[in-house]
Protein backbone atom coordinates (compact mmCIF):
# COMPACT_ATOMS: atom_id res chain seq x y z
CA UNK A 1 0.00 0.00 0.00
CA UNK A 2 1.83 3.79 -0.88
CA UNK A 3 2.40 5.58 1.81
CA UNK A 4 0.85 8.96 2.60
CA UNK A 5 2.44 12.14 4.02
CA UNK A 6 -0.32 14.24 5.58
CA UNK A 7 0.92 17.91 7.28
CA UNK A 8 -1.26 19.33 10.23
CA UNK A 9 -2.69 22.39 9.03
CA UNK A 10 -4.85 25.03 10.85
CA UNK A 11 -3.20 24.37 14.15
CA UNK A 12 -3.10 27.46 16.37
CA UNK A 13 -0.09 29.46 17.87
CA UNK A 14 0.76 27.47 20.41
CA UNK A 15 1.61 28.44 23.98
CA UNK A 16 2.50 27.43 27.10
CA UNK A 17 -0.08 25.55 28.84
CA UNK A 18 -1.33 23.96 25.59
CA UNK A 19 -2.68 20.40 25.04
CA UNK A 20 -0.26 19.65 22.02
CA UNK A 21 -1.27 16.42 21.49
CA UNK A 22 -5.53 17.06 22.22
CA UNK A 23 -5.05 19.72 19.59
CA UNK A 24 -3.24 17.74 17.06
CA UNK A 25 -5.62 14.95 17.58
CA UNK A 26 -8.69 17.34 16.88
CA UNK A 27 -6.94 17.44 13.45
CA UNK A 28 -5.74 14.24 12.92
CA UNK A 29 -7.99 10.80 12.33
CA UNK A 30 -4.74 8.66 13.49
CA UNK A 31 -4.71 4.83 12.51
CA UNK A 32 -3.04 2.27 13.94
CA UNK A 33 0.81 2.02 13.23
CA UNK A 34 1.13 6.25 11.75
CA UNK A 35 4.07 7.79 12.37
CA UNK A 36 3.36 11.91 13.53
CA UNK A 37 6.45 13.66 13.32
CA UNK A 38 6.31 16.67 15.47
CA UNK A 39 8.38 19.56 15.73
CA UNK A 40 10.23 20.82 18.49
CA UNK A 41 9.45 24.04 18.49
CA UNK A 42 5.95 23.70 19.27
CA UNK A 43 6.31 20.85 22.10
CA UNK A 44 8.72 22.86 23.24
CA UNK A 45 6.44 26.40 23.47
CA UNK A 46 3.53 24.17 24.66
CA UNK A 47 5.94 22.97 27.54
CA UNK A 48 6.82 26.36 28.38
CA UNK A 49 10.46 26.03 27.26
CA UNK A 50 10.98 29.27 26.11
CA UNK A 51 13.11 31.69 27.83
CA UNK A 52 13.27 35.51 28.24
CA UNK A 53 16.81 37.05 27.13
CA UNK A 54 15.57 40.16 29.57
CA UNK A 55 16.16 37.65 32.48
CA UNK A 56 19.38 36.30 31.22
CA UNK A 57 22.69 37.42 32.83
CA UNK A 58 25.47 36.31 30.54
CA UNK A 59 28.96 35.02 31.88
CA UNK A 60 32.07 35.74 30.96
CA UNK A 61 32.10 32.37 28.30
CA UNK A 62 29.11 34.18 26.80
CA UNK A 63 30.50 37.33 26.69
CA UNK A 64 33.87 36.08 24.95
CA UNK A 65 31.85 33.75 22.65
CA UNK A 66 29.40 36.84 21.93
CA UNK A 67 32.10 39.06 20.42
CA UNK A 68 33.41 36.19 17.97
CA UNK A 69 29.95 35.12 16.52
CA UNK A 70 28.52 38.48 17.12
CA UNK A 71 25.31 37.16 18.75
CA UNK A 72 23.41 38.59 22.01
CA UNK A 73 25.46 37.31 24.80
CA UNK A 74 22.33 36.79 26.18
CA UNK A 75 21.54 34.28 23.36
CA UNK A 76 25.29 32.76 23.73
CA UNK A 77 24.28 32.41 27.63
CA UNK A 78 21.24 30.19 26.95
CA UNK A 79 22.97 27.98 24.06
CA UNK A 80 25.98 27.69 26.66
CA UNK A 81 22.68 26.46 29.62
CA UNK A 82 21.42 23.96 27.02
CA UNK A 83 25.08 22.52 26.37
CA UNK A 84 26.98 19.73 28.12
CA UNK A 85 30.16 19.93 26.17
CA UNK A 86 31.42 23.21 23.34
CA UNK A 87 32.76 21.72 20.51
CA UNK A 88 33.12 24.65 18.22
CA UNK A 89 33.02 28.40 19.21
CA UNK A 90 33.35 30.05 16.08
CA UNK A 91 31.60 30.65 13.61
CA UNK A 92 28.69 29.26 15.17
CA UNK A 93 28.60 27.14 18.39
CA UNK A 94 28.00 23.58 18.25
CA UNK A 95 27.47 21.46 21.52
CA UNK A 96 26.20 18.47 22.57
CA UNK A 97 23.33 18.63 24.60
CA UNK A 98 22.37 15.96 27.39
CA UNK A 99 20.75 13.97 25.04
CA UNK A 100 23.67 13.07 23.19
CA UNK A 101 22.22 15.22 20.17
CA UNK A 102 25.25 17.78 18.74
CA UNK A 103 23.51 20.51 16.95
CA UNK A 104 24.57 24.55 16.10
CA UNK A 105 23.87 26.73 18.80
CA UNK A 106 22.23 23.43 20.87
CA UNK A 107 18.91 24.06 19.03
CA UNK A 108 17.99 27.11 20.75
CA UNK A 109 15.83 29.48 18.09
CA UNK A 110 14.86 33.26 18.07
CA UNK A 111 11.93 32.04 15.04
CA UNK A 112 8.27 31.20 15.78
CA UNK A 113 8.30 32.68 19.25
CA UNK A 114 7.33 36.12 20.52
CA UNK A 115 10.38 38.85 20.08
CA UNK A 116 12.87 38.58 23.24
CA UNK A 117 11.64 35.18 23.57
CA UNK A 118 13.99 32.11 22.65
CA UNK A 119 13.00 28.35 22.24
CA UNK A 120 14.80 25.92 24.15
CA UNK A 121 14.71 21.94 22.76
CA UNK A 122 12.90 19.72 25.23
CA UNK A 123 15.50 19.06 27.92
CA UNK A 124 14.26 15.15 27.65
CA UNK A 125 13.24 14.62 23.86
CA UNK A 126 13.23 10.81 24.30
CA UNK A 127 10.59 11.47 26.85
CA UNK A 128 8.74 14.15 24.99
CA UNK A 129 8.08 11.70 22.15
CA UNK A 130 6.54 9.24 24.72
CA UNK A 131 4.69 11.15 26.24
CA UNK A 132 2.98 12.94 23.01
CA UNK A 133 2.53 9.15 21.43
CA UNK A 134 1.00 7.85 25.84
CA UNK A 135 -1.24 11.16 24.84
CA UNK A 136 -2.70 9.95 21.45
CA UNK A 137 -3.17 6.58 23.12
CA UNK A 138 -4.96 7.66 25.42
CA UNK A 139 -7.39 10.10 23.51
CA UNK A 140 -8.13 8.27 20.55
CA UNK A 141 -6.88 4.52 21.35
CA UNK A 142 -4.45 3.94 18.57
CA UNK A 143 -1.33 2.96 18.82
CA UNK A 144 1.36 5.32 16.86
CA UNK A 145 4.71 5.97 16.53
CA UNK A 146 6.30 9.45 17.23
CA UNK A 147 9.07 11.16 16.65
CA UNK A 148 10.18 14.89 17.56
CA UNK A 149 12.25 16.61 14.84
CA UNK A 150 14.30 19.89 14.85
CA UNK A 151 15.72 21.53 11.78
CA UNK A 152 19.72 21.29 11.89
CA UNK A 153 23.06 21.80 10.05
CA UNK A 154 25.21 19.07 8.88
CA UNK A 155 29.12 17.98 7.95
CA UNK A 156 30.39 18.75 3.94
CA UNK A 157 26.97 19.85 2.89
CA UNK A 158 25.22 23.67 2.87
CA UNK A 159 21.88 23.91 4.53
CA UNK A 160 19.73 22.63 7.18
CA UNK A 161 17.62 18.98 7.12
CA UNK A 162 14.86 17.75 9.83
CA UNK A 163 16.49 14.94 12.26
CA UNK A 164 14.96 13.32 14.83
CA UNK A 165 16.10 13.91 18.22
CA UNK A 166 13.52 11.73 20.29
CA UNK A 167 11.65 9.35 19.29
CA UNK A 168 9.07 6.32 20.66
CA UNK A 169 7.17 3.70 19.73
CA UNK A 170 10.28 2.49 17.02
CA UNK A 171 14.17 2.09 17.24
CA UNK A 172 16.08 5.46 15.74
CA UNK A 173 18.27 2.44 13.53
CA UNK A 174 16.44 -0.27 11.11
CA UNK A 175 19.80 -2.89 11.71
CA UNK A 176 20.23 -5.08 9.19
CA UNK A 177 23.68 -6.36 10.05
CA UNK A 178 23.32 -10.43 9.18
CA UNK A 179 20.64 -9.48 6.29
CA UNK A 180 21.80 -10.17 2.23
CA UNK A 181 21.64 -8.59 -0.84
CA UNK A 182 20.04 -9.39 -4.05
CA UNK A 183 22.79 -11.87 -4.49
CA UNK A 184 22.70 -13.25 -1.05
CA UNK A 185 26.02 -11.33 -0.15
CA UNK A 186 26.09 -9.98 3.71
CA UNK A 187 25.33 -6.30 3.84
CA UNK A 188 28.43 -3.27 4.03
CA UNK A 189 25.44 -1.05 5.07
CA UNK A 190 24.09 -2.54 8.33
CA UNK A 191 22.44 0.64 10.12
CA UNK A 192 20.21 2.90 8.65
CA UNK A 193 18.85 5.88 10.80
CA UNK A 194 15.63 5.04 9.37
CA UNK A 195 14.00 7.91 12.00
CA UNK A 196 16.45 10.81 10.46
CA UNK A 197 15.21 9.95 7.38
CA UNK A 198 11.19 10.36 8.60
CA UNK A 199 11.91 13.34 10.39
CA UNK A 200 14.04 15.10 7.56
CA UNK A 201 11.05 14.71 5.05
CA UNK A 202 8.08 15.60 7.65
CA UNK A 203 11.00 18.94 8.09
CA UNK A 204 10.24 19.61 4.15
CA UNK A 205 6.45 19.23 4.74
CA UNK A 206 6.41 21.57 7.64
CA UNK A 207 8.65 24.24 6.18
CA UNK A 208 11.04 27.03 8.30
CA UNK A 209 8.52 29.97 8.29
CA UNK A 210 5.04 30.85 8.25
CA UNK A 211 3.95 27.82 6.93
CA UNK A 212 2.25 26.82 10.34
CA UNK A 213 2.55 22.73 9.41
CA UNK A 214 4.19 21.94 12.99
CA UNK A 215 2.80 18.37 12.68
CA UNK A 216 3.14 15.59 10.15
CA UNK A 217 1.56 11.82 9.60
CA UNK A 218 3.03 9.11 7.84
CA UNK A 219 0.32 6.71 7.01
CA UNK A 220 1.80 2.75 5.79
CA UNK A 221 5.00 3.28 6.81
CA UNK A 222 6.66 -0.52 7.58
CA UNK A 223 8.01 -0.95 11.36
CA UNK A 224 11.82 -2.03 11.58
CA UNK A 225 13.78 -3.65 14.43
CA UNK A 226 17.59 -2.19 15.63
CA UNK A 227 18.38 -0.13 18.18
CA UNK A 228 18.41 3.49 19.82
CA UNK A 229 22.45 3.79 19.84
CA UNK A 230 22.60 6.94 17.37
CA UNK A 231 25.27 8.94 19.77
CA UNK A 232 28.55 8.11 19.51
CA UNK A 233 30.96 7.64 22.73
CA UNK A 234 32.76 10.78 21.97
CA UNK A 235 36.21 8.78 21.54
CA UNK A 236 34.92 6.99 19.06
CA UNK A 237 33.62 9.95 17.12
CA UNK A 238 36.41 10.73 14.87
CA UNK A 239 34.95 14.18 13.58
CA UNK A 240 34.72 15.14 16.89
CA UNK A 241 38.33 14.42 18.09
CA UNK A 242 39.33 16.43 15.12
CA UNK A 243 37.15 19.83 16.30
CA UNK A 244 38.19 19.19 19.87
CA UNK A 245 41.69 19.04 18.48
CA UNK A 246 41.60 22.42 16.63
CA UNK A 247 38.75 24.25 18.90
CA UNK A 248 41.26 27.03 19.71
CA UNK A 249 41.18 29.87 17.39
CA UNK B 1 -3.50 17.36 -1.35
CA UNK B 2 -1.70 14.70 0.74
CA UNK B 3 1.82 13.58 -0.54
CA UNK B 4 1.80 9.67 -2.17
CA UNK B 5 5.27 7.89 -1.57
CA UNK B 6 4.90 5.09 -4.36
CA UNK B 7 8.13 2.72 -3.93
CA UNK B 8 8.58 0.87 -7.44
CA UNK B 9 8.78 -2.60 -7.61
CA UNK B 10 8.97 -5.50 -9.71
CA UNK B 11 12.22 -3.94 -11.36
CA UNK B 12 14.29 -6.64 -12.69
CA UNK B 13 17.95 -7.44 -11.87
CA UNK B 14 19.57 -4.39 -13.55
CA UNK B 15 22.43 -5.17 -16.21
CA UNK B 16 24.90 -2.83 -18.37
CA UNK B 17 22.30 -1.63 -20.93
CA UNK B 18 19.50 -1.85 -19.83
CA UNK B 19 17.10 1.56 -20.72
CA UNK B 20 15.93 2.34 -16.68
CA UNK B 21 13.48 4.78 -17.57
CA UNK B 22 11.87 2.90 -19.79
CA UNK B 23 12.05 -0.01 -17.05
CA UNK B 24 10.61 2.30 -14.49
CA UNK B 25 7.63 3.69 -16.84
CA UNK B 26 6.67 0.75 -17.24
CA UNK B 27 5.69 0.36 -13.67
CA UNK B 28 4.84 3.67 -12.59
CA UNK B 29 1.82 5.91 -14.28
CA UNK B 30 4.21 9.17 -14.00
CA UNK B 31 2.03 12.56 -13.04
CA UNK B 32 3.25 16.15 -13.86
CA UNK B 33 5.17 17.35 -11.19
CA UNK B 34 6.21 13.91 -9.99
CA UNK B 35 9.43 13.54 -8.04
CA UNK B 36 11.14 10.34 -8.82
CA UNK B 37 13.96 9.16 -6.73
CA UNK B 38 16.46 6.63 -8.29
CA UNK B 39 19.03 4.47 -6.66
CA UNK B 40 22.45 5.57 -7.81
CA UNK B 41 23.37 1.61 -7.71
CA UNK B 42 20.88 0.92 -10.39
CA UNK B 43 21.73 3.46 -12.38
CA UNK B 44 25.27 2.73 -12.42
CA UNK B 45 24.42 -0.63 -13.10
CA UNK B 46 22.25 0.07 -16.15
CA UNK B 47 25.17 2.25 -17.38
CA UNK B 48 28.10 0.34 -16.81
CA UNK B 49 29.56 2.38 -13.79
CA UNK B 50 30.96 -1.30 -12.63
CA UNK B 51 34.12 -2.26 -12.29
CA UNK B 52 35.83 -6.12 -12.06
CA UNK B 53 38.53 -6.31 -8.76
CA UNK B 54 40.02 -8.82 -10.90
CA UNK B 55 41.11 -5.70 -13.77
CA UNK B 56 42.17 -3.24 -10.67
CA UNK B 57 45.82 -3.41 -9.86
CA UNK B 58 46.76 -1.19 -6.52
CA UNK B 59 49.63 1.24 -6.53
CA UNK B 60 51.80 2.15 -3.39
CA UNK B 61 49.17 4.25 -1.83
CA UNK B 62 45.93 1.66 -2.09
CA UNK B 63 48.74 -0.85 -0.72
CA UNK B 64 49.12 1.28 2.39
CA UNK B 65 45.63 2.79 2.82
CA UNK B 66 44.30 -0.99 2.73
CA UNK B 67 46.91 -2.42 5.15
CA UNK B 68 45.27 0.29 7.86
CA UNK B 69 41.34 -0.22 6.51
CA UNK B 70 41.83 -4.27 6.34
CA UNK B 71 40.30 -4.07 3.30
CA UNK B 72 41.06 -5.47 -0.73
CA UNK B 73 43.80 -3.47 -2.02
CA UNK B 74 41.66 -3.17 -5.17
CA UNK B 75 38.67 -1.93 -3.94
CA UNK B 76 40.76 0.75 -1.91
CA UNK B 77 42.15 1.41 -5.57
CA UNK B 78 39.10 1.66 -6.96
CA UNK B 79 37.61 4.41 -4.18
CA UNK B 80 41.44 6.22 -5.01
CA UNK B 81 40.51 6.27 -8.29
CA UNK B 82 36.63 7.68 -7.99
CA UNK B 83 37.99 11.06 -5.80
CA UNK B 84 40.06 14.02 -6.02
CA UNK B 85 41.10 14.67 -2.19
CA UNK B 86 41.19 12.14 0.45
CA UNK B 87 39.94 13.77 3.89
CA UNK B 88 40.29 11.00 6.13
CA UNK B 89 42.74 7.38 5.05
CA UNK B 90 41.46 5.50 8.83
CA UNK B 91 39.28 3.94 10.28
CA UNK B 92 37.80 4.66 6.89
CA UNK B 93 38.06 6.31 3.56
CA UNK B 94 36.15 9.55 3.23
CA UNK B 95 37.03 11.24 0.14
CA UNK B 96 35.87 13.99 -2.22
CA UNK B 97 34.15 13.46 -5.58
CA UNK B 98 34.44 15.63 -8.82
CA UNK B 99 31.29 16.13 -8.08
CA UNK B 100 31.89 17.86 -5.02
CA UNK B 101 30.23 15.22 -2.78
CA UNK B 102 32.06 14.12 0.38
CA UNK B 103 31.64 10.42 1.35
CA UNK B 104 32.39 7.18 3.03
CA UNK B 105 34.45 5.18 0.74
CA UNK B 106 33.84 7.14 -2.14
CA UNK B 107 30.31 5.58 -2.58
CA UNK B 108 32.23 2.83 -4.24
CA UNK B 109 29.59 -0.44 -3.06
CA UNK B 110 29.90 -4.44 -3.20
CA UNK B 111 26.30 -4.71 -2.37
CA UNK B 112 23.75 -5.71 -4.65
CA UNK B 113 26.21 -6.50 -7.83
CA UNK B 114 27.52 -10.05 -8.59
CA UNK B 115 31.09 -11.19 -6.63
CA UNK B 116 33.96 -9.87 -7.54
CA UNK B 117 32.34 -6.91 -9.15
CA UNK B 118 31.88 -3.11 -7.64
CA UNK B 119 29.55 -0.40 -8.34
CA UNK B 120 31.09 2.79 -8.61
CA UNK B 121 29.12 5.93 -8.54
CA UNK B 122 27.58 8.32 -11.61
CA UNK B 123 30.57 10.31 -12.35
CA UNK B 124 28.62 13.05 -13.67
CA UNK B 125 25.34 12.72 -11.42
CA UNK B 126 23.52 15.57 -12.06
CA UNK B 127 24.14 14.60 -15.53
CA UNK B 128 22.82 11.46 -14.92
CA UNK B 129 19.64 12.72 -13.09
CA UNK B 130 18.93 15.22 -16.34
CA UNK B 131 19.27 12.15 -18.14
CA UNK B 132 16.65 10.44 -16.93
CA UNK B 133 14.03 13.19 -16.35
CA UNK B 134 15.10 13.64 -20.31
CA UNK B 135 14.04 9.99 -21.05
CA UNK B 136 10.80 9.88 -19.21
CA UNK B 137 9.73 13.27 -20.59
CA UNK B 138 10.06 11.81 -24.41
CA UNK B 139 8.49 8.38 -23.15
CA UNK B 140 5.80 9.79 -21.43
CA UNK B 141 5.23 13.38 -21.97
CA UNK B 142 5.26 13.72 -18.67
CA UNK B 143 7.30 17.01 -16.69
CA UNK B 144 8.75 15.26 -13.50
CA UNK B 145 11.55 16.28 -11.41
CA UNK B 146 14.17 13.42 -10.49
CA UNK B 147 16.61 12.63 -7.27
CA UNK B 148 19.62 9.92 -8.17
CA UNK B 149 20.21 8.88 -4.36
CA UNK B 150 22.90 7.21 -2.86
CA UNK B 151 23.04 5.89 0.96
CA UNK B 152 25.69 7.95 2.92
CA UNK B 153 27.04 8.12 6.50
CA UNK B 154 26.81 11.35 8.18
CA UNK B 155 29.09 13.47 11.09
CA UNK B 156 28.43 12.92 14.78
CA UNK B 157 25.02 10.14 14.43
CA UNK B 158 25.58 6.80 13.65
CA UNK B 159 24.20 5.38 10.98
CA UNK B 160 23.76 5.76 7.23
CA UNK B 161 21.03 7.65 5.39
CA UNK B 162 19.76 8.58 2.00
CA UNK B 163 21.14 12.22 0.20
CA UNK B 164 21.07 13.14 -3.16
CA UNK B 165 24.09 13.24 -5.29
CA UNK B 166 22.01 14.69 -8.48
CA UNK B 167 18.72 16.31 -9.14
CA UNK B 168 16.87 17.62 -11.83
CA UNK B 169 13.85 19.70 -12.49
CA UNK B 170 14.57 20.92 -9.12
CA UNK B 171 17.17 23.23 -6.58
CA UNK B 172 19.03 21.30 -4.03
CA UNK B 173 17.67 23.81 -1.79
CA UNK B 174 15.36 25.99 -0.74
CA UNK B 175 15.94 29.42 -0.17
CA UNK B 176 14.27 31.23 2.46
CA UNK B 177 16.15 34.19 2.70
CA UNK B 178 14.11 37.38 3.20
CA UNK B 179 10.99 35.17 4.06
CA UNK B 180 9.65 35.87 7.92
CA UNK B 181 8.51 33.49 10.12
CA UNK B 182 4.67 33.63 12.02
CA UNK B 183 6.15 36.68 14.09
CA UNK B 184 7.20 38.36 10.96
CA UNK B 185 10.71 38.40 12.08
CA UNK B 186 13.30 37.67 9.13
CA UNK B 187 14.19 33.63 9.43
CA UNK B 188 17.82 32.45 10.83
CA UNK B 189 17.60 29.14 9.44
CA UNK B 190 17.22 30.31 5.62
CA UNK B 191 18.63 27.28 3.43
CA UNK B 192 16.42 23.97 3.49
CA UNK B 193 18.59 21.29 1.46
CA UNK B 194 14.98 19.81 0.67
CA UNK B 195 16.69 17.44 -2.12
CA UNK B 196 18.70 15.53 0.76
CA UNK B 197 15.25 15.39 2.59
CA UNK B 198 13.44 13.88 -0.05
CA UNK B 199 16.31 11.42 -0.51
CA UNK B 200 16.40 10.82 2.95
CA UNK B 201 12.91 9.26 3.12
CA UNK B 202 13.21 7.62 -0.46
CA UNK B 203 16.35 5.32 1.13
CA UNK B 204 13.91 4.38 3.74
CA UNK B 205 11.32 2.97 1.16
CA UNK B 206 13.87 1.99 -0.66
CA UNK B 207 15.77 -0.46 2.09
CA UNK B 208 19.40 -1.54 2.08
CA UNK B 209 19.39 -5.29 0.80
CA UNK B 210 16.50 -7.73 -1.28
CA UNK B 211 13.79 -5.49 -0.68
CA UNK B 212 13.79 -4.44 -4.71
CA UNK B 213 13.04 -1.41 -4.18
CA UNK B 214 15.62 1.24 -6.40
CA UNK B 215 13.20 3.53 -6.89
CA UNK B 216 10.63 5.89 -5.66
CA UNK B 217 7.84 8.59 -6.74
CA UNK B 218 6.70 11.02 -4.90
CA UNK B 219 3.54 12.61 -5.73
CA UNK B 220 1.97 16.52 -4.78
CA UNK B 221 5.52 17.48 -3.41
CA UNK B 222 5.49 21.20 -2.97
CA UNK B 223 8.06 23.39 -5.40
CA UNK B 224 10.23 25.85 -4.33
CA UNK B 225 12.72 28.28 -5.44
CA UNK B 226 16.32 28.35 -4.50
CA UNK B 227 20.00 27.50 -5.60
CA UNK B 228 22.23 24.05 -6.22
CA UNK B 229 24.92 24.95 -4.40
CA UNK B 230 25.04 22.50 -1.60
CA UNK B 231 29.07 22.38 -1.51
CA UNK B 232 31.15 24.00 0.50
CA UNK B 233 33.98 25.25 -1.40
CA UNK B 234 37.19 23.93 0.97
CA UNK B 235 37.89 26.55 2.43
CA UNK B 236 34.79 27.36 4.06
CA UNK B 237 34.14 23.95 5.68
CA UNK B 238 35.22 23.96 9.32
CA UNK B 239 34.99 20.22 9.41
CA UNK B 240 37.03 19.06 6.46
CA UNK B 241 39.49 21.69 7.69
CA UNK B 242 39.52 20.07 10.77
CA UNK B 243 39.93 16.81 9.47
CA UNK B 244 42.53 18.06 7.23
CA UNK B 245 44.74 19.31 9.79
CA UNK B 246 44.40 15.75 11.38
CA UNK B 247 44.85 13.32 8.41
CA UNK B 248 48.36 12.11 9.34
CA UNK B 249 47.62 9.01 11.76
N1 LIG C 1 0.34 26.24 13.80
C1 LIG C 1 1.55 26.52 14.30
N2 LIG C 1 2.64 26.27 13.55
C2 LIG C 1 3.86 26.53 14.08
C3 LIG C 1 4.04 27.09 15.36
N3 LIG C 1 5.38 27.24 15.58
C4 LIG C 1 6.00 26.80 14.48
N4 LIG C 1 5.08 26.37 13.57
C5 LIG C 1 5.32 25.80 12.23
O1 LIG C 1 6.03 24.57 12.43
C6 LIG C 1 6.96 24.36 11.37
C7 LIG C 1 8.35 24.19 11.94
O2 LIG C 1 8.70 25.36 12.66
P1 LIG C 1 10.20 25.63 13.12
O3 LIG C 1 10.26 26.92 13.88
O4 LIG C 1 11.11 25.52 11.95
O5 LIG C 1 10.43 24.39 14.14
P2 LIG C 1 11.77 23.52 14.43
O6 LIG C 1 12.25 22.96 13.12
O7 LIG C 1 11.31 22.46 15.40
O8 LIG C 1 12.76 24.47 15.05
C8 LIG C 1 6.77 25.55 10.43
O9 LIG C 1 5.80 25.18 9.45
C9 LIG C 1 6.21 26.64 11.34
O10 LIG C 1 5.45 27.61 10.62
C10 LIG C 1 2.87 27.35 16.12
O11 LIG C 1 2.93 27.84 17.26
N5 LIG C 1 1.66 27.05 15.56
N1 LIG D 1 14.89 -4.46 -8.78
C1 LIG D 1 16.16 -4.17 -8.43
N2 LIG D 1 16.41 -3.59 -7.24
C2 LIG D 1 17.70 -3.28 -6.96
C3 LIG D 1 18.77 -3.53 -7.82
N3 LIG D 1 19.93 -3.12 -7.22
C4 LIG D 1 19.57 -2.61 -6.03
N4 LIG D 1 18.23 -2.71 -5.86
C5 LIG D 1 17.42 -2.26 -4.73
O1 LIG D 1 17.55 -0.83 -4.65
C6 LIG D 1 17.54 -0.41 -3.30
C7 LIG D 1 18.80 0.37 -2.99
O2 LIG D 1 19.93 -0.47 -3.20
P1 LIG D 1 21.38 -0.05 -2.71
O3 LIG D 1 22.36 -1.10 -3.14
O4 LIG D 1 21.32 0.25 -1.26
O5 LIG D 1 21.61 1.28 -3.58
P2 LIG D 1 22.41 2.64 -3.19
O6 LIG D 1 21.79 3.17 -1.92
O7 LIG D 1 22.22 3.56 -4.37
O8 LIG D 1 23.85 2.26 -3.00
C8 LIG D 1 17.34 -1.70 -2.46
O9 LIG D 1 15.94 -1.89 -2.27
C9 LIG D 1 17.88 -2.79 -3.39
O10 LIG D 1 17.31 -4.07 -3.12
C10 LIG D 1 18.47 -4.15 -9.07
O11 LIG D 1 19.35 -4.42 -9.90
N5 LIG D 1 17.15 -4.43 -9.33
MN1 LIG E 1 14.72 24.46 15.67
MN1 LIG F 1 12.45 24.06 11.36
MN1 LIG G 1 25.58 3.15 -2.37
MN1 LIG H 1 21.37 2.04 -0.17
Amino acid sequence: MDIQVIGVRDLPLIRKGDDLPALICEKVAFEDGDILAVASSVYSKAKGFTRDLSAITPGADAVRIAAKTKEDPRFVQAVLDSSTDILLEHPFILSELPSGHIGVRAGVDHSNVEDGRIIILPPDPMAAAAEVRDAIRRITGKNVRVIVTDTCGRAFRRGQTGIAIGWAGMTAIDDYRGDTDLFGHVLEITEEAVVDEVAAFANFVMGESHQGVPAVVFRNCRAWNGHDNVYFMPEEDIIRTALKGNKKD
